[in-house]
């Protein structure tokens, strides 16, 4: 990266967001004043007045590091994007890429020439240039891979050959290795010699004269013993390696239980490949917490703040036209039962009671087994145990909150029978929760889903459908 | 810590657990045959049993790292624990204590006798021991502060006295610092002599003789120069620092962006009074991504998968009573129309509808604001242009799925003017949830609450009863 990266760290990133901002809009205050002006030097004050604000705009972006760069820019509406984007070199547009979200990537990608976007690649270190290429056109994509040199296209190939979530996709190739064969005196040469060492690291990696990965060498231990003692000999062997083919979810949480900071990637030949760094995984649990808040309400992480309002329109409706459909059959549901209902409205004032406590007993343990299940601490030997507590738990919660309720119902309506009939649904409806919420995220994850992203709408449509099918089934049975 | 923290560590603990837990139910399935045989050598079999059951169990668990044995911990019901921590001495303890999650520690803490609790304590670190003393009775802490050393005892105190969710809380109090007026050459010298570096740290922190802190020397730039060169031509000056009051959330996203491994903390003398590292951040992350899965439904974090169903079942009443009286609520505006809707049953089929896109459009907004929120991407000057961005999208949805709705209860009902109502009753209710679902999680941050915990059942609250309002409002007014 050409950009000096230890410089210009800020903890504080709205102040300067509404710093630009301010600029940006300053411009366009003053070029409309100018327009309306309509004075003979009017070309000549508006560049003059353009050249002043870009001049303030160069100023404050060259304090900035790319991420907050990249910060900025996602906070920023479309068209205002590109105003900073012309200001940028190809070194610079590079180390912002990488930090930027993929819809914001996207947009620029779009008004960049061909040229262009072969430069900034060419700035770009390989495992994230994959990621990039992803989002780039079939032509466009070959001249990217003829202008960088033939290491680095290789090493793209491969990274794009791994599976999206796995370790090898994520990895870097440039790393430290140093021979077990060598003694700490030379080793520590060595590396003076070629200016190599690795940086954000807590350790070097140590391999046979073949290339095979031997084990760790912690650089407190380069540092703190003699010249003639051999790597071999305070080299960690046992030490803790992933495969290019696990999952990054795994190697995330192995990164949290074991405070670890680098993680040599080995194939399945003992070969080493690469390494994982904490700070790839830190970016990937915020961008993983990220989708998890949104995909609750099926919002794909592609929504752009400042995407056209009829696109993000769209983006929302398939989760509305599959909540429709859910609330459709509920209608009709409540269709079936118009006749009970025409002889007792009260039963059409008490069906949003049922809905609501149903769902929101549903989600709680829709919750906790998406935790239990993200945690890896539902097995097949404890799962009867969560089913049987789970259930334990909405029994309880019925008889207690179906008293409340049925009360409720006594004394609004002063009718006895009805108040039973909302006791006994309000437990039935619990349980179906209960249920619903335990066997909807299991079976998702079985098999293979994302159990936060539909978990939600079928069990709405579980509990909506039962829950108005029970209580209005009994009230029709026993009221009518 | 006693334990060997870079052998045994893997990436499939689902196994484990499942080992563990096998162990555990063997073991009480041969007590059972034995028990029930009756026979003479009955105590003597037990026993024997017994303890080959329990070798096995060491042997296992003397395999497992301390994060793991917290894992199996965590994935045990709440006896069963209390077996397995039999187990282990005190050194163990301790560093399986740091890696529990709240609730085990306070299960586990509750069968301790007093002199065990000061025992483990005496082997853990002074800020994370300043974690464990906040669940201890007053009486115990006084005893843990009496048996640790001095130096401990203040750093216990001081990390007690930042607040909660400041750097100064998590900080650790011990760093490698080296001083800027030495060269490379005797810097080495010293830490060699020392036996000193520092561990998971890419860094060493640089200070004035008089302990103000100068800079960061980077362990690269470290092992690179020539021994003559002096550490402060090398160090970098600007480098960036976090105070004890700042806030954990900003320090995590500084961390991910711009990827750093070690920050040192500063008081606001300018001394240097401790570091963070990426490895408490991480812990950090995983916590908050865990806490906000469970707040979104009103859970607390504290609920353990294997607590009592009582106390389970209590845990969840909080939520439940609130959602039961935006219901309540609810039901009383439907009851406001009891007329009406005896009038035209087809309207208590159609509430569901309502209710259902109402919430799901409400929720996207909030989940969107509220991501904005977390990512400091909302700021005065733009919120204007969110809110419209939201009305906008709003009524565009409104007028879509309005349609899609009117023309079911057409075809369902054959009623063009229902179908008006429902149209007409969708645009305003899409308008209300847009409005709410900006309005709410802006409003509870702006007075410090968090947006998550509380937005969604406001949101209901105000889209049922307003949707409800609006529907059966119209219909009393154009359709009877």
């Amino acid at each position: 990266m050409a950009v000096d990266d230890t410089q210009r760290h800020q903890l504080d990133l709205q102040t300067t967001l509404d710093e630009v901002i301010g600029l940006l809009n300053k411009k366009e205050v003053i070029n409309n004043l100018v327009q309306r002006s309509e004075s003979h030097r009017h070309d000549l004050v508006q560049s003059l007045v353009e050249k002043q604000q870009l001049t303030a705009l160069n100023r404050k972006l060259k304090q900035l590091h790319p991420a907050d760069i990249a910060f900025v820019l996602e906070g920023l509406p479309i068209d205002q994007r590109f105003l900073i984007w012309d200001q940028l070199d190809s070194a610079e547009r590079a180390a912002v890429f990488l930090e930027l979200n993929d819809s914001v990537i996207k947009s620029l990608l779009g008004k960049m020439s061909q040229e262009e976007i072969v430069n900034v690649a060419s700035y770009i270190e390989s495992n994230q240039l994959a990621e990039l290429i992803t989002y780039l056109p079939e032509d466009i994509v070959l001249d990217v891979l003829n202008a960088i040199d033939k290491k680095s296209r290789s090493e793209v190939q491969s990274s794009l050959s791994f599976p999206k979530d796995s370790v090898g996709s994520l990895m870097d190739f440039d790393m430290v290795s140093v021979r077990a064969s060598y003694d700490i005196g030379n080793t520590l040469e060595t590396l003076r010699k070629n200016k190599m060492f690795p940086e954000k690291s807590d350790q070097l990696f140590v391999v046979s004269d073949s290339g095979l990965f031997e084990g760790v060498l912690s650089i407190k231990d380069l540092i703190l013993n003699d010249a003639d003692i051999s790597v071999a000999d305070v080299m960690i062997k046992g030490a803790f390696v992933l495969h290019t083919d696990d999952s990054l979810k795994d190697a995330a949480s192995a990164f949290e239980r074991y405070d670890l900071i680098t993680v040599p990637v080995i194939n399945l030949h003992g070969q080493l490949v690469g390494s994982l760094n904490v700070d790839r995984i830190v970016e990937y649990l915020e961008e993983h917490s990220q989708k998890e808040l949104l995909s609750h309400v099926g919002l794909s992480e592609e929504e752009d703040l400042y995407a056209p309002v009829w696109k993000s329109a769209q983006n929302r409706w398939i989760w509305l036209g599959l909540n429709l459909c859910t609330a459709f059959i509920a209608s009709r549901v409540i269709g079936m039962f118009e006749e009970t209902i025409a002889q007792l409205v009260a039963l059409a004032a008490l069906l949003p009671i049922i809905a609501s406590i149903g769902g929101n007993t549903g989600n709680q343990t829709v919750a906790l087994m998406v935790r239990g299940l993200a945690m890896n601490q539902i097995t097949k030997t404890n799962f009867k145990r969560f089913f049987m507590k789970e259930m334990s738990i909405s029994l309880i919660n019925g008889l207690v909150w179906g008293f409340v309720v049925s009360l409720f119902a006594l004394i609004i309506y002063g009718n006895f029978d009805l108040a039973l009939v909302m006791m006994g649904s309000m437990i039935l409806t619990l349980l179906i929760a209960a249920f619903s919420g335990v066997v909807i995220p299991v079976t998702l994850d079985r098999f293979g889903r994302d159990p936060v992203m539909g978990s939600s709408v079928l069990l709405t449509a579980v509990i909506d459908c039962m829950g108005f099918f029970v209580f209005l089934g009994m009230a029709a049975m026993y009221l009518t």
